[in-house]
């Protein structure tokens, strides 16, 4: 991304439990990177009474916006995007509190209400999530907003104060919570879902998950599978996984609790009112499985700008749009990956007689070729690894755990070594061996034929016999790079893929090879 | 490093055993990198007589010097380079098979002497390898070139018929080499040396040893120790390792050296007289060991162009170059780097009396300061751990093992965390430890006051009792942002390195700050 040309964009979400100030890079429409963050507990629901938010509270968050406004200024912010959600908006004194914010600071928060905030987290979501029908959940401090989602579009919002520090503060006393007041609360929970009416009718649809909570709840859980990949993208959580929690959450006192792999320490304290809450959600639903979104009402905010110019702010095809931003980060060489994603679709097409495969293959496919060379930002050298290593890092938000893995090996495998999923072994299985070594031995073939990095080959042909398999490469002129490449690095695994003799050849005739003269040939190392 | 300003340069090599095509991308005097890099073994001594190169051999020269230069067209090279070496120069058919090149390939060879090619030699190692007196040894597949290095400058050059490839053509037949073959070699090692009478004179002086033969010799060595870092700058080559390594090559057949690992296999027929080659200049200089370069001729080549501006091609300091060099290729901050690299000195300075350090170690915070924030190009999540990831893999010449270490954890350090130095402890003791965390604490404290990234704090004072350690921030305005950091993220690493409960405040008055409202003060987690 030209960083030139980006915009930034500082976010501050004015939680109840916690204030957080993001800033992305953006080009809109283009690309997009966090590219700093901050986070402080508030609590600012904290001793709230009919009065509204107590002196200390306020006091803790107003130098938290003093902070984050000073930062946003040190750091050149184009744009402050800030928003505040249930604990002002439900505090009797929330008005004078922003009064005073937008006074002494020149913030303007804008206080969400309940349905906004669900708007919100359905925007965040549904850049991340494909979706159609379906309910979005974001648990948060002070409140639990339910967004129901209809033809992909925010159909209607609902918020119920049933936050994990509002239910910490109002039912627990003791530590661990005893019988009694877990009863209370989950008689409170009962209670205000009751509310939301339309909630029944959602039975057996998609649920999505967000906030501090349902992603403390997934990392729990990604910890204790050891999940492979660098990000909660698509990861799915499963009933039995929370509840499983919400067992050691009864069982442990707060030191223990703070010591379970992938809980934030200062979430210790109010994680279990909010593990009962998505419990109850998904009994309403009755469902077994919640899918994580990483984005939520602050990514929301963002996209808002973000996809301004389109008629409602999510992106068109989240699975294309996540591989392209990740290429776009990372300064892919634009014509290159096209031009190789353009050989390698025109092989997988040509050969589906011989793999089998269709278009969801095709999709991953077609994801590496863009990223295949990403690597090449941290350095020539094994950049095919490096590639791998920044695929499962940032993470593919659309893509299913198992279709991001395929995706890394795809980069790592489009140059050098036999394709091998140990890597990811707890993702995928047998017959993924074998797809990572036909796709990988195709996008192999197709980054030889563009080792000019020039478009030189417009186009390659494949025919085969039961023994032979026969490319035949289309050109202005004798494409010599691209034949010593293709028969040096490539026609080994495709001859492992697809179980024949590989030849290369090209239709212009070798004009400029004189008889006599060596021609390439493959057998010996030759790239290093 | 801005692509679009840069110049590719691609230097072609026509060795003797190999072929290589190197492509750097570089604005001169400011930053290079390698980005692409093309290696074929062409054996062009193979069956050399008195008439000359065979003609399969030229064939397979000449083969390769075609794809080179239309792998060049493709990927747009704006100069290419191309040298020959000892084959081209010493074969009685080279003048007709140069006229070939250029005439039907459109490549000038500039064939080097063996003075010349131990002038590049020279110049590719004083890029590398800071030295004032010494010797720089290259053994190729044909020659050697030994190189007589006064007050860090090129002095004298002598070429000797060598080479790994030219003495195994002679001398031997069997598999492994019987002690008959080694007798013969031994002895005309001894002759030929004996001829570049300027050697003895060189007595104790520092060796530097560079080319495929001594990289390989030292690659087998860092496979033995398990050597942490991923690139060779800095490593030393002891004799005991050569020796070990030479009885090995005389022990095994040709299939079981291939196995050696970090031995190239297609090398694994020609390393033993190299490795005798070494040994005997050793013996001659009487060292114990040899400093690796990973940069030789070609280098040497690229650098004439790259230095083109200076008296004399060389860095004028190898360490701040390479610390630079990494910093541009990765975009850094340049603002932000130095204003941090300035903050983390004035402390380091002023605490001399409590930590005892001096110029070494200031240079290692320097150096750490400039490059702390590499990471951010691969993400803002856990940028110190790619930080320490992209020092670790592209290495710094001109440094140290140990000091490339201290300052990859330092880079890591400047952001959470306990300083550790398990990553790296084959290389460190003990005593680096402590030195790892005063200075990640000293360098911790100068990225809060940097957290702005603006340059907001002009200057920061140190005072101390034997209880207490006081820092106070010099700025036009009350540093709210600066102290908050600094107090949340910084301080108890400061206790730990310094021993003495630590305070920040600041020479402006907090006008800003009203009565009352909480202000900040460490002790909760913070950045997420």
């Amino acid at each position: 991304m030209d960083t030139s040309s980006a915009h930034r964009f500082a976010i501050i979400d004015l939680g109840s439990n916690t204030a957080r100030l993001v800033v992305m890079q953006a080009i809109p429409g283009y690309a997009y990177r966090l590219v700093d963050q901050v986070r402080e507990v508030v609590r600012l629901r904290q001793g709230m009474t009919d009065e509204g938010m107590s002196e200390p509270a306020m006091a803790r968050g107003f130098s938290s916006l003093r902070l984050f406004k000073r930062f946003c200024d040190s750091t050149a912010a184009d744009t402050i995007l800030p928003i505040a959600t249930s604990a002002v908006r439900e505090a009797a004194n929330g008005p004078v509190f922003v009064d005073r914010v937008a006074r002494e600071i020149g913030i303007s928060l804008q206080v969400l209400d309940g349905e906004r905030e669900a708007y919100y987290d359905a925007i965040g979501a549904l850049n991340e999530v494909p979706m159609k029908e379906g309910i979005v959940v974001d648990i948060g401090g002070g409140s639990v907003q339910v967004s129901d989602i209809c033809e992909g579009s925010f159909h209607a919002g609902a918020s119920v104060t049933l936050g994990a520090l509002a239910l910490t503060e109002r039912f627990v006393k003791n530590d661990p919570a005893t019988d009694d007041e877990i009863k209370g609360m989950a008689t409170e929970i009962r209670r205000q879902l009751d509310s939301v009416t339309w909630l029944r009718e959602k039975r057996g649809d998609m649920l999505v998950g967000l906030g501090g909570t349902i992603r403390n709840l997934a990392r729990i859980e990604s910890e204790r599978v050891h999940h492979p990949l660098g990000t909660l993208h698509g990861f799915t959580l499963s009933r039995d996984s929370i509840e499983e929690s919400i067992q050691l959450f009864r069982e442990l006192p707060l030191q223990d609790r703070q010591g379970i792999p992938g809980l934030n320490s200062d979430r210790a304290d109010i994680i279990l009112p909010g593990a009962m809450v998505l419990v109850a959600i998904m009994d309403r639903l009755d469902v077994d499985s919640v899918a994580i979104s990483e984005n939520g009402v602050r990514e929301g905010v963002f996209f808002e700008r973000f996809w301004q110019h389109l008629s409602e702010p999510v992106i068109p095809d989240v699975r294309r749009f996540s591989v392209l931003n990740l290429a776009r980060n990372y300064d892919y060489e634009e014509q290159h990956a096209n031009h190789v994603r353009f050989l390698a679709g025109r092989l997988f097409e040509q050969l589906t007689s011989l793999h089998g495969y269709g278009l969801p293959e095709r999709e991953l496919l077609d994801a590496a070729a863009l990223l295949h060379d990403l690597g090449r930002i941290v350095g020539y050298n094994s950049h095919h690894r490096h590639s791998q290593t920044l695929v499962e890092y940032n993470g593919l938000p659309g893509f299913s755990p198992r279709e991001s893995a395929i995706i890394a090996l795809l980069t790592r495998y489009h140059r050098k070594g036999n394709p091998d999923i140990s890597d990811y072994e707890l993702l995928l299985e047998r017959d993924d061996e074998i797809l990572l070594t036909r796709l990988a031995a195709i996008l192999r073939v197709a980054e030889c034929l563009e080792r000019g990095r020039n478009a030189d080959i417009d186009d390659v042909i494949a025919t085969w016999s039961d023994n032979v398999l026969r490319m035949t490469l289309i050109s202005d002129e004798y494409p010599a790079v691209e034949l010593w490449q293709a028969e040096r690095n490539a026609a080994q695994l495709m001859e492992d893929a697809f179980t024949r003799s590989v030849r290369f050849d090209s239709f212009a005739p070798p004009l400029e090879w004189p008889e006599g003269e060596q021609r390439p040939s493959h057998g010996l190392p030759l790239d290093q």
